[in-house]
């Protein structure tokens, strides 16, 4: 067994480590662009300054920091505006996460131009990304080239069965909670062992907790032990993880970190499609944010009438998003029973008042047929979407796989199962 | 209130009490039955000899002893063929109860003739029947004419609310619980009054029970005390008339004892019928007994499959007797959600290895789908059939009213409720 994970560990590391050309080209481009923002206090972080990036997925962060005084209002005005002058002339787009930021196309490469606040430690940190420096500072003083490759296996892994990525749509784990469990347990394996035996809620005590911390997965950022690194990470990502690990430490294979083509079979029971079709810029976590509120709210009020829901899920596709909501059957009827007090009890008086349709079950008791006040699951579903951003909605029952985002919920078995 | 309910229980009492002419008819066509039975130990029985019957619907039999020595045996084979012999040139038909008799038709009126063993007192009865000359003895003993007009209305009112009889189909009060109702509790509307008010078991103590009894309806018979008279009303039919007779002492109406005609709207939720019929000579409470068996293992097999059943019932029209389950929706889904373990649990390995559709919630918890052994409520009420009898079954789902008999099913209301 062990033979088997090492075999498969070395093929996965030949296919993700970069190669030296590759290395060599971003630093190229890195240069090119520091040389236009001299004279600023820039910084190279993200996955590339850390050495743990994964080939030809680089996220190369060039930070731009302003003194803490400006405060931070400054960067996404002022701040962003001298950058953008200096990069003239470059293909640059605005992205937006907390604050805005740019994207610069280079050489099939792309960098992240970020405006930040400079602050003496971690904890001081205005904006999430004023924290960026010390957590690179962490990661490349307890990580060496072999806990980098270690770093680039889990992230495969997690990426492989679809938990990588601390955004709203994934609520999975970040690069950075990647390279705190690998230091924590020292390699890929261990975290696999380590995960494989996670009951939550589990700590990760790399420095002691700065506060009480509710979430599942707990890990305090050792640059600011106020905060859970973690705390973006589901309780279902973390289940998810947890079970591959397990059944990769019995069952390995590359299918954990290359998930083959999800084959499609027929569509069980009734899947509501609902697809958005946003009209207008948007934040991603801002969109999905609402996507996560609606599809809780339609849930609720489709299980409130009646229905039983298999499986809910959102995907992405063909620049759509697909409210995905399986349940057993679309049609549960018009009318509902109630079970009313025997027959013998004070308040039947009070059920047959106010019921128009009322009989007595072999039980001796009252019973009543309501009519349901909405039992189309496209109206509760609709009804429940709250989507601040301009938008279009479509639904329908689905026959057939619409989008090839959607195998994966479909098939509701994971790829990695044999 | 009174005024009005005296109003109407004067008219419900000139529909029902016999004229005259009536009682004439029936007295001259059992003396020429007697007449031809000269010699035989002959009695007159029934709601006729006690003077308890309803205008037009007559119950007299004519009981033919014979020693207790000869045996049950002998009843059915040379007791019948003696009676048989004396009847000859009459138009007689065969019937069965707990064992055969003959009904003979003399102008325009029925009249059962039962052979039947004399026995010293009621506890010594060895068939059914040895035991009516002690009710007939202890009714004609206790009622007087106005007392007999009491029984006439109260039998008139169960009829009404549809819980008159014994027999397994009805399961409700016999000629003999309606006579020892109005005995016990002095009248009509103090029999009403009293059940009311009736939680169960409620007991009738004219005597003192003679063993323990388990039904919800007590009334140990006072000629047999080891034996409960209302042992056949379900819970079902004493609720009915407990909450019709509440009903009537507050909205008296004739509806209770001659309900209108039940309007017809429209079917509510899915209706599947099941239409039996028969296509042999039957014993009524034999084939009703396997229709209710087969009706309760129906319900049984529906709703461990997933069915929500709202109401079901059976009734008989058109030579055909007509099962009809009322649930939500026919359409269940053919696949059910099962609920898996926590991830962390030592159990979810199993629930993985066992199940083939199996994914985590947002609860953390593994799920699974399952096709279902059966999803057609038309074969699973089908394989519930168990009647003995030869028989043809169609089954269909219900749009309108097939036979009137279905009509006060579908309505979901009894008709004395305004």
């Amino acid at each position: 067994m062990e033979e088997r994970i090492r075999e498969v560990l070395e093929t996965v590391l030949s296919k993700v480590k970069p190669t030296e050309e590759e290395e060599k080209r971003i630093i190229s481009v890195v240069e090119r662009i520091r040389d236009l923002l001299r004279g600023l206090d820039v910084e190279v972080h993200g996955s590339f300054r850390k050495g743990t990036w994964l080939r030809g997925d680089t996220d190369v962060d060039l930070f731009v920091f302003f003194p803490k005084e400006v405060g931070k209002e400054f960067l996404s005005k002022e701040g962003l505006d001298t950058i953008k002058e200096r990069l003239k002339g470059l293909e640059v787009k605005m992205a937006y996460a907390e604050h805005p930021y740019l994207i610069v196309s280079l050489d099939g490469i792309e960098v992240d131009v970020v405006p930040a606040l400079r602050v003496g430690e971690g904890s001081e940190a205005v904006t999430a990304v004023d924290r960026t420096p010390f957590h690179t500072m962490y990661v490349t003083s307890k990580l060496d080239e072999r806990g980098r490759d270690q770093v680039r296996l889990l992230k495969r892994f997690l990426k492989g069965v679809g938990v990588y990525g601390a955004e709203i749509k994934v609520l999975g784990f970040s690069g950075y909670v990647s390279e705190l469990l690998t230091i924590y347990y020292g390699s890929f394996l261990e975290v696999l062992k380590g995960a494989s035996k996670w009951r939550p809620p589990v700590k990760i005590p790399l420095v002691e907790e700065g506060r009480q911390f509710e979430s599942p997965l707990i890990i305090p950022d050792p640059v600011d032990p106020k905060r859970n690194a973690a705390a973006a990470v589901s309780l279902r990502s973390m289940a998810i993880f947890s079970l591959a690990a397990r059944e990769f430490l019995v069952n390995p294979s590359l299918d954990f970190f290359f998930p083959p083509e999800p084959d499609v079979g027929p569509v069980l029971g009734d899947v509501l499609v609902t697809e958005v079709e946003v009209l207008e810029p948007f934040v991603d976590d801002v969109l999905w944010g609402q996507m996560r509120k609606s599809l809780d709210k339609a849930i609720r009020a489709l299980e409130t009438v009646g229905f039983k829901v298999v499986d809910y899920g959102a995907c992405e596709g063909n620049g759509k998003v697909y409210l995905l909501i399986q349940m057993e059957s679309a049609h549960i009827g018009e009318y509902t029973v109630y079970k009313g007090p025997p027959f013998y009890l004070e308040t039947s008086r009070d059920f047959i008042s106010k019921n128009f349709h009322v009989w007595v079950g072999e039980d001796g008791r009252l019973y009543s047929l309501k009519r349901r006040h909405e039992s189309s699951p496209e109206t509760l579903v609709g009804n429940s979407l709250a989507l601040k951003y301009k938008h279009m909605v479509r639904q329908y029952w689905l026959k057939e796989v619409k989008d090839p985002c959607m195998k994966l919920f479909l098939r509701k078995r994971p790829l990695w199962l044999k």
